[in-house]
């Protein structure tokens, strides 16, 4: 027995297309996954989410967060699962009080608008997000090394969000209002979320996350300056604390902000792997400002899946083409890892799912020759 | 009598800051205005939207637009004033059905979805538009030269949005399954709507119209690439068939494209006089990208209008000197308007609007000693 290897209790990875080009390394095609795509697109996931009664009866059920993962991995040939879980679990276990009513989005019982709700917050027991690594672990193992496991979190600001609005907004006005005249308050919430992300995470890989990823789903509504200050250094504050490496292994750590187009040269200063772009990007821009350091993750229109296969096939054509022909042969160089803009769109048709990964498979090993 | 320069039925311009600064002159101080001026945030504005009974029976009366148009001049030294009026204006008279349920967004009757009914649309007759064009008229009387006046429309791809919609999104799958899947019916309505955008603003300037302001409120939400060949285009054919000056007096053009910040480089060879710009944007960044041939006009936060005043102040600072010190002196050169990089939030407090357009104005004559 070799002991100087620590050994895993999981299955050797099959498929470490998504890792390689994570880590900027050659690849023979373009590895693919999309956002958001165990969900309500799948009629399959409608069944279980019926028989788990809830959203949140969902995710917290180890078995059920399983099934769903692994879902859109039988119909289609993902280079990545992702965790089922959702971005709110930190600020429930903080104690503010999830709900999803039916038909509309999260909601807090208990909204953070005022210093003293400031002063109660703390990082949570890592105890109360248990149900999380439980799933993280099963979905490993149930995984049986065919594809990586990406565990993620919400960053801290679009936490911040949804904990001062108490539900979704349009305008951010509460949260925004808090971060222009009690900036000392926000930064305050912002370390604790940050260092809660952070414990999160290597919690996540500790239970058997190969790569995380931090959404910063609202990032982009923040205005230049108010960007770098409450969102990108908290962001930056959660990578200092995530591990880079379990039991020997690389774990690749992506970020993606909505809307973050504005700040790319800023964001490629993050110690992180990867960086997700939604579909407002130029992919050939983005290669030539942070493709020396960054692989990039993305970018197409998920509405792009409401097209024929001819048509779904010339915009996959288009993202590939954009990128470019990717690093190849020994040592690192830019990557690009295949993703919708932003998450799937739960009117779409499966088969255009199948036609879209089937097409960036085929096509990007092409523009490997 | 001298023939050799035309008349005018009005009285002449007692400030020309805005208009200066729009052409890239030099000016005292940096001219401010405010998308939405006239709007709920003012209880002037909520009295009359009350005696008019409707926001179309405001917007279609006279008497009326011109009211609220005027009432923010009369509390604050703003140094334009913008036509009260629908973005949906056009639409509308296209016979589209534009009504406003009560706490809701405009709806339309007859959405836009298949090819019959592209093929049934047309450039409106603009004399359907005549109480959009006797609202100019009447507005440019009352202002008795105080300031210019600003007319405007959506862009061609805004009024597609809402066109095939029907009311507002948060994912525009339908006009995106539509631009995708039958590229050909969404490029026939790009016309329609720009040709129908140029006539309407042509008949705003004949009315009175000082300067001409195109939203393209909806343009960011477009994939790069989309951007382009669906919004920039049409944009730019407005611009090729807008007036550029009236009876021998300039009359400037301004495009804002809401989350436009990835395509300034392409903005920047529209042919236009001024670009407007959302928070996101660095004003020093894109002053070095398009100063040399666009004004720029923006781009504050409306959140911001929540804090107190010295930090209202300080904020206006920051978006200040993130421009710069204008151009001076004779000639033309690199200029700043002051704006809001999107429309003032309804709960406003008028008080803050105040310190706001006190402190441009105060801050930005220190700007040029």
């Amino acid at each position: 027995m070799n002991t100087s290897v620590p050994t895993s209790p999981y299955a050797p990875l099959q498929n470490d297309t998504f890792i390689r080009a994570c880590l900027r390394q050659a690849t023979d095609y373009t590895p693919v996954w999309l956002m958001r795509q165990a969900g309500r697109y799948l009629p399959e996931y409608r069944a279980t989410r019926a028989k788990a009664g809830s959203f949140m009866g969902l995710a917290t059920n180890t078995d059920y967060a399983t099934e769903v993962t692994l879902q859109p991995l039988e119909r289609f040939p993902l280079d990545a699962a992702i965790l089922f879980s959702d971005i709110l679990t930190i600020p429930d276990a903080m104690g503010l009080g999830l709900s999803f009513a039916l038909g509309e989005g999260p909601k807090f019982a208990h909204a953070v608008r005022d210093e003293a709700a400031v002063a109660k917050l703390a990082v949570p027991d890592m105890d109360k997000l248990r149900y999380v690594f439980d799933a993280v672990t099963s979905i490993r193992k149930a995984l049986n090394g065919r594809v990586p496991l990406i565990g993620f979190s919400g960053s801290p600001w679009t936490l911040a969000c949804y904990m001062v609005e108490g539900a979704g907004s349009d305008d951010y006005r509460a949260v925004k209002t808090m971060l222009y005249s009690r900036p000392d308050l926000m930064h305050k919430m912002l370390q604790i979320n940050a260092d809660s992300v952070a414990q999160y995470l290597n919690a996540q890989i500790e239970a058997g996350a190969q790569a995380v990823m931090i959404f910063d789903s609202w990032g982009g509504v923040l205005a230049d300056g108010a960007f770098q200050e409450f969102s990108l250094a908290y962001t930056a504050r959660v990578l200092a604390q995530v591990k880079k490496e379990h039991n020997g292994v690389r774990i690749p750590s992506i970020v993606f902000t909505k809307g973050g187009g504005p700040w790319l040269e800023e964001m490629g200063q993050l110690n992180c792997d990867v960086l997700g772009l939604d579909w407002t990007v130029n992919l050939a821009k983005a290669r030539a400002l942070v493709g020396h350091s960054k692989a990039l993750q993305g970018n197409i229109d998920p509405n792009v899946l409401f097209a024929n296969p001819a048509q779904i096939e010339a915009e996959v054509a288009k993202v590939l083409n954009s990128f470019g022909t990717p690093h190849s042969g020994a040592g690192t160089g830019p990557t690009h890892i295949f993703n919708l803009g932003h998450g799937i769109n739960q009117h779409t048709p499966p088969d255009n799912v199948a036609v879209l990964v089937q097409a960036v498979h085929a096509q990007s090993r092409k523009l490997r020759v």
